[in-house]
């Protein structure tokens, strides 16, 4: 074997370049094959990413016909190209804000990123520059670039970089009295923004408690302060509907949206801007937003994208995700029994997560890896969040054999690690 | 016609949305295609990226191929594919730098933040926390995101935000003596890293001085402090080389890459790093690094990169631009005598800027937009830089006479502007 030069993310590089690295080589709808041609189920559908599947022939179809045609130009200037007004048009109209601008990128932490640059141009243009501090919540992950990465909740991402954004707080994740405290003590003239994941995924597939987000819409619509709404994970029907805002009755000021909209088959990433936050910039009172990317409005990721809505629609996949969320906490109630697992978290859509007991936790430290390397064996694909719990959030076509298959996977998992003495 | 929902980058949209947009619909080798099935030259390459040409039948081909397969699956842990690694293995043969390892993001900005967070983690894993500080030089653009941003040598780009990354400092574009007192006055134990584009693209199409690059490498080396190529223009055959570091005989410590690299057909973007700052990630000192994005080792876009690869070598495109290197000056000499050029500035591989005459510029501040908008007219797209130099950077694959339309061009717009009192 040539030595691989491949620097994997998230990653200890020091483990992995010991080991054969495990090649997936194709996939198929909610399954994916390694190079032997052993079958597994996607059940993280990669990063929370491939909500209609692998190896959709019409989304290829759509990619290749579009860069045949015209891969990218420029949409700077008065530029523009079909696909991508397509797409802006199709995305505002399912936004729950009226009169939406739909700002382009190449991902999440993009995304983030040009929210936070929007928001500071937005005060400024406002004559309110001291409305700088962006909040966010405890346990959040909003992407890994330095703005993305600075806002974030998760401790372990922001150490070892020192400071790298300023003026931001945070805010206990499931407490909207906590976010009223904060801007109270910080006072309200100084804050700019709230950007929150209606669901947080990566920091645990944590459900906002009954009324919450209602609640911090309430007070940042009392506060002037901006809603940003992270539905990189959420959107595109994981949630039950085309995006979580509209599932909890919450209307931001900008949705920010990736993966699920083109279920990762061609990188893209948007902004959907409310009339509040666009105006000033299309009435001419704002200037300029000197803000782009090369490949905001490529055409051959909106061609992509077009072709995935389609599916998610023709295929009625966000009802699907619903109608599985009510036979979920049946289906993965007998994981609930085993004496290793403390709950297992279901709520909104389609998206669960399995978390160990925390005994378990801490007479085995390593006990999420070995539980999804032997998934793994089992024919399951998945990983561990940082709490350590098993993450369940398949492609939106599964049906309940799946769920049970994950299910029995985790069993597996959990009832081949050694017992230990507690 | 419906009111557009797409918000444009770098764009005043109070102007945009009140004249009908100009729609590009279709690209074959070097030449555009408008709705009304008028054909332009496309001597931008796009944003600088599209140096093997539009409409490429195998490019679409190998992407559609890759996306029916799988598009793409998560390169964290030890999961991998192998267009990731096939291509990974092509670009550290490539480099410069030996023993390199290449981490995978969506873009430049990415790429740059990505780099950003690495030398901060590298000099805390080596017990130097205090090295923080990231030079930069005046003029440079290095991308959108919040740490790209902060560090941008253009100022009109970074105001309106805000401070938005700690420890940064600009340094004259043209003057390694700068470097090294800028060094001296903050001390080299604060600095972390100097980033620089061999030759400043966006900021004006700025040439180094005879001797710079090597000028500046060397003051690193001696200082310890890490050598950042933004090679997300000059790189894949655009400055006669697979990048220009090889060209001018300097060796980074990181090239960053994007843009040719798939020729936009698809976004990508790399870190080309070398051993000195990738040992202590994988001989275990200095931990994982927490970094990575949901399509880092995305499989369809590094089908697209290997492809455009093949094209690029198999059609011997670098040398090609070297070729027009040589004859550009004669080609561009038209341009010199008229009055209101100050410059025709030409250097190294296929890239070009015409400079005008800074009194007619005073005169006529509208000038470049003026000019640019009549070489559309003529057939001829291309864009004004932050100075108001006519860019000419067009796919690598044009002969003599292209080079003469876009001469033809300038001077029918130059022609055309009513000639003012000066
Ligand atoms: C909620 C959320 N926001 C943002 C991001 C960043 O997205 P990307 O990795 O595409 O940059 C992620 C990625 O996992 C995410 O889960
Ligand atoms: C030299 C350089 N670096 C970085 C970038 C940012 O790349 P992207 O727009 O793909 O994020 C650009 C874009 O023009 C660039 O020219």
């Amino acid at each position: 074997m040539t030595t691989s030069r491949l620097w994997h993310g998230f990653t200890d590089m020091s483990t992995v370049r010991h080991r054969a690295p495990f090649t997936i080589t194709r996939g198929q709808g909610a399954y994916l094959f390694d190079a032997e041609g052993r079958r597994y189920l996607d059940a993280s559908a990669g990063l929370w990413f491939c909500n209609v599947g692998h190896g959709r022939a019409e989304i290829a179809e759509a990619a290749q016909r579009q860069m045949s045609r015209m891969a990218a130009y420029s949409t700077f200037g008065d530029y523009t190209n079909e696909p991508a007004e397509q797409l802006a048009a199709r995305l505002a109209e399912l936004s729950p804000t009226d009169g939406a601008s739909v700002f382009f990128t190449s991902g999440g932490s993009d995304s983030i990123d040009s929210a936070i640059k929007l928001v500071r141009r937005f005060w400024l243009a406002l004559g309110l520059p001291d409305r700088r501090v962006i909040l966010s919540r405890e346990n959040a992950y909003h992407g890994g670039h330095i703005g993305s990465t600075g806002i974030g909740g998760i401790a372990l991402d922001r150490e070892g970089f020192g400071e790298l954004i300023t003026d931001t707080a945070r805010v206990a994740w499931d407490s909207a009295e906590d976010l009223e405290k904060t801007i109270t003590s910080l006072g309200a003239e100084r804050v700019a923004a709230f950007v929150m994941e209606p669901v947080i995924a990566a920091g645990g597939c944590l459900f906002p408690p009954q009324g919450y987000l209602q609640a911090v819409a309430e007070i940042c619509r009392r506060h002037g302060i901006v809603l940003i709404a992270d539905e990189v994970v959420t959107g595109f029907g994981r949630s039950g509907d085309w995006f979580a805002s509209r599932r909890f009755g919450v209307v931001p000021d900008i949705i920010v949206c990736a993966k699920g909209l083109t279920s990762g088959y061609m990188p893209l990433g948007a902004l959907i801007v409310g009339d509040r936050i666009a105006q000033p910039f299309y009435d001419g009172t704002a200037g300029p937003f000197f803000h782009g990317y090369t490949y905001s409005g490529h055409a051959g990721a909106a061609a992509v994208a077009l072709a995935t809505m389609d599916i998610i629609e023709r295929e009625a996949l966000a009802q699907n995700a619903l109608s599985l969320e009510t036979r979920l906490p049946d289906l993965m109630s007998p994981l609930t029994d085993h004496p290793m697992v403390q709950e297992v978290r279901t709520g909104q859509g389609l998206m669960a997560a399995v978390e160990l007991n925390p005994q378990a936790l801490r007479v085995t430290p390593g006990l999420p890896m070995a539980v999804v390397a032997s998934m793994r064996e089992a024919g399951v694909l998945t990983r561990s969040l940082v709490g350590g719990q098993i993450q369940f959030s398949p492609p939106l076509i599964i049906g309940n054999s799946q769920a049970t298959e994950f299910v029995d996977a985790v069993l597996t998992g959990l009832n081949t690690i050694p017992p230990q003495r507690t």
